[in-house]
């Protein structure tokens, strides 16, 4: 017996979704059906919502509804410092510091000649154009620290520094509360690394 | 900043299914709008249809489009024997089953005094209903083996017997292919329990 075709498919829509194989799309698709009318109607109309009325900022390409996005047109912002990261996410994480009022810059993903991606495939041709067109006074890179970002990190250093612009990359160490007994070997050689004196 | 608000009301939307807190709902939210366009509309409408178009059939309990489903409309089907579950998975999971060609019946969960539900809370008045119009012989219990749904099974076991129809339990032991090192005491004690001549 195959299960009645509305919920098969409600299955096979769970399953393109990343981290979820087919018994918790099933557990998924079975919950939906005891779900409350308003919150599945809710869920569709978001889903294309999202899909529809989401795009990517021309100028630093974060995600937003408006182009240019709300960062971007906010003219109260530090407009001389950038920081560089892969992907929209990084930029809600980072914005919660209250201490950074600069502008931000996606990149899209990450150098990659694993996977085939070159300077082309990620967003650093608008990074040029936007140091030439704005007063940009520093490029702050914070890619994530594995091979490829730290590669990526150091592509648009060289690419950026011939025109005077000073480049730096976020502090890597020991994230604060943790303890060093549990920090990771590349973690601890960081921190010794980038010691600052007291 | 906040997320834009489409992205917001996704987030929120993935975090009312079971298992997925706010960081995976971030992520699934964020995999969406990149998602082929197609996908996401099938995806949209297959929640709705879903909800919509799927009923729990009268006679058994069991999920379906068409009242009643086709497994209580199929008299090719074994009209003598019913096997007696708590949802509607275990009848898709049962039924991979090629030798039992017999009816189903779902009782949407189990007697549970911790949770407030009695007898009227499941899907048991319509089993005693069966009984008495169905030429029904034998009714298989395979509720889980949990407390409950030990409980639910000796319930239903004594509202029956006196009526005179067999009630059996699926046995309980050793998962085919498993290792004995690797199993429970209460299942290495109901394998004891149920052992069986040679």
């Amino acid at each position: 017996m195959q299960y009645p075709e509305p919920i098969a498919k409600l299955i096979d829509s769970y399953m393109k979704l990343p981290g979820i194989g087919s018994k918790t799309a099933t557990r998924l698709a079975f919950y939906t059906i005891d779900m409350p009318e308003d919150d599945v109607t809710d869920f569709s109309k978001s889903l294309i919502a999202a899909k529809k009325d989401l795009h990517y900022c021309s100028v630093c390409g974060n995600i937003t509804e408006n182009d240019p996005c709300d960062i971007c047109r906010d003219q109260s912002r530090d407009q001389n410092s950038v920081i560089v990261v892969e992907q929209p996410k990084d930029v809600m994480a980072l914005d919660k510091m209250d201490d950074y009022h600069g502008l931000y810059h996606v990149l899209h993903g990450v150098l990659s000649p694993m996977e085939g991606k070159g300077p082309d495939d990620i967003n650093i041709k608008t990074l040029i154009q936007r140091l030439q067109k704005q007063p940009i006074k520093e490029v702050i890179i914070a890619t994530n620290a594995t091979p490829e970002g730290e590669a990526t990190a150091m592509y648009i250093s060289r690419l950026i520094k011939p025109a005077g612009i000073k480049v730096t990359r976020l502090a890597h160490g020991l994230s604060v509360g943790s303890d060093i007994e549990y920090a990771d070997e590349m973690t601890l050689l960081k921190a010794v690394e980038g010691r600052q004196e007291m």
